[in-house]
């Protein structure tokens, strides 16, 4: 990554600073709405093993969450390591952002607490592609002229924009199956990482034909 | 913005940073009292709509609460975009400040558990009133002399101090409601976009009697 | 303040980050410890109030404790506003320090629980006492031979390792008093401002006596 | 510690800043674990002291983690303190280790509810397992090539790739005391500071029959 060394404008790295805190805030909150289970003094291991077992959607859910956050971190991060200078119009898009990233929590906790159930997987899947529409209006936004850095190739700046489809594509699987058969409606989320798959090959191939001695650069940054 | 690439003063900027992590942990402490339903395993789809029907008003808070908080963190970080001087004396009127900030999570859930009722919505907008005048208290310091940054206009300083307002009025409008009929307090709070705007627009009209040519850049920074 | 344009090391800039963040955790979680009433819907609102009195003893707990982290905070802030060079020796006593601020919401709950008990009393100043000692040995890490910045004259290290004396010297007189009548214990940790005061009265003083043109950059900064 | 001054990477800072805030948010979250004991008014002391008394497995958890999640946040720092250069690659193995690091609360309190069991130490020890391996995979790849600093010396490398072990060889042994008599294994848990006090030990014995003029700066550094 060539530009890594620019530093961006103060008040931009206040408003990645906040918004990192946020997704950090999240990511961990999570695993509070697990509750630890807690067993008479005394009881068998086969208790404790089965007290974990209830617990799977839980884990489950934690799991593809932190995943699903983390993912929309690193997109945020992305785009924003190729802005440099800040906007007043950044503020409340990317607020809205983090409104729906606060609220995963919630919606990973109501699927948990009720696995298989048609409402709370509409819920959360719903959550996701708000979540993933709002990552890619302002990855947008963190790459429109005027933000972005003067010396990030176009090519970066059409990259950096599609990386949120994979979760958006996944929730949107999840939602269509929550409809048919609400218990496989949380596997469909375990798609999100093959469809963000494809889009790393789909970009890398839109890469190699449009500038080949460009994608080395890509692989390594 | 062109004042945007000075970097303030290190003790100013751990100031800053610790309000951040306030701002961005009380944003995100909003979803915990939102507490997700756990309905008997089997329980027909709408029982869960109607579980979700009953946290309106918790859905409610969390989102003027969240807005509320986000606004005071863009006022916070306006008028320390335009600090450059550190002074002890700013410790412990920031400190205030996010005390009133950190108390709000209780306000809203207090609100949220007993919609409609008279002495927790005039909690919930007397905890606004005091944020906002605090955060226009601290908004003062921040541009204050000595303080902020050498080349700021004397514009932009007096259009950064009159931010909070639009959150005191929707909430002093609140409070008014709230000895009338309480179901509508919560309902009066969705009027400080509308406050804001007309603060907006009047700071715009100001800008452009005064100086002409310097409305474009606060349009766009 | 004529030092505050350097900058410290890099892994010490991150030292004093992940200080800050956990400051501002510990201080933003003691709301989540002051449960909001729920009320049967269309009770009086003098039921309201009722249930809001029974919380004082929590509402006082929160505002000490606030106070109280805030002035390590404070004190940190300070002391590190000194520091330039990193040490690896500052790793160990910084993480004690944070253990105990990390354990004053636990303290603070525990006491505003069971106001005027004498257990939960003694708890809380001993934690107070414990927090203010470590952050009395961090100040002095922090100002240190090899730590401090070259250019920070004697005196204003001599002040800022004795900052955290007011907040020692209120909960000794409130262990004093748990044993006499547990009552009174928490009030009077509203003395803690009286020490720093006095403290601060002193040090002006004593820093008059040294350099008379001195004292007029310490008020400042 | 030479290459303090250095600064690393924009995008790098803030991988590390997003760590720092997950490590502090999961290490402070390990109180709101240990619930206040909530006597009825008038309780004699003893009662306090008895309630106390039964939460010291809780307490004893909350240290133990503390210090744990402490010295991994102490590996990630001293590992990224020699880190310069920012890859993509860093990101993935980066969330994994957080993860771990998220989810040492639950096992925590799985563990100090049920003190003594067996299923809740394995959790533990397993969670500890992996967070150490996690770790020293993340401590390799920051000072990989490419990633670390050039003016690294391959000796500092050498030793910062080898912090996490003396945490992995403690899980280790209270794992297999487990499985004798889970009652100890958390006590097991107490030797991670001797092994790694042994493993500093051979550190330093190495650095000295390498390079005998770099162990003054490794002491201070």
């Amino acid at each position: 990554m060539n530009h890594a060394g620019h530093q961006p404008d103060h008040p931009l790295e206040r408003m990645i600073f906040f918004s990192d805190a946020v997704f950090a805030i999240a990511i961990t909150l999570l695993i509070i709405e697990v509750h630890p289970p807690h067993l008479p003094f005394g009881s068998p291991w086969q208790a404790y093993v089965a007290a974990l077992a209830q617990l799977l959607p839980n884990f489950l859910g934690f799991f593809v969450s932190f995943f699903v956050i983390g993912a929309f971190w690193a997109g945020h991060h992305r785009a924003f390591g190729l802005a440099g200078h800040y906007s007043e119009a950044l503020i409340s898009p990317n607020l809205a952002l983090l409104c729906a990233i606060v609220f995963l929590p919630f919606s990973t906790a109501f699927m948990s607490a009720n696995a298989g159930m048609i409402v709370p997987s509409v819920v959360y899947a719903v959550t996701l592609i708000v979540s993933g529409l709002l990552s890619r209006h302002m990855t947008r936004l963190a790459t429109s002229a005027g933000v972005v850095r003067d010396d990030v190739p176009r090519i970066e700046i059409a990259l950096a924009r599609n990386r949120s489809l994979g979760v958006v594509l996944g929730a949107l699987l999840s939602l269509a199956i929550a409809f048919v058969d609400a218990r496989f409606s949380q596997a469909a989320l375990l798609t999100i990482p093959l469809f963000q798959a494809v889009n790393r090959l789909l970009i890398q191939r839109r890469l190699r034909s449009v500038s080949p001695e460009k994608s080395g650069t890509m692989a390594a940054g």
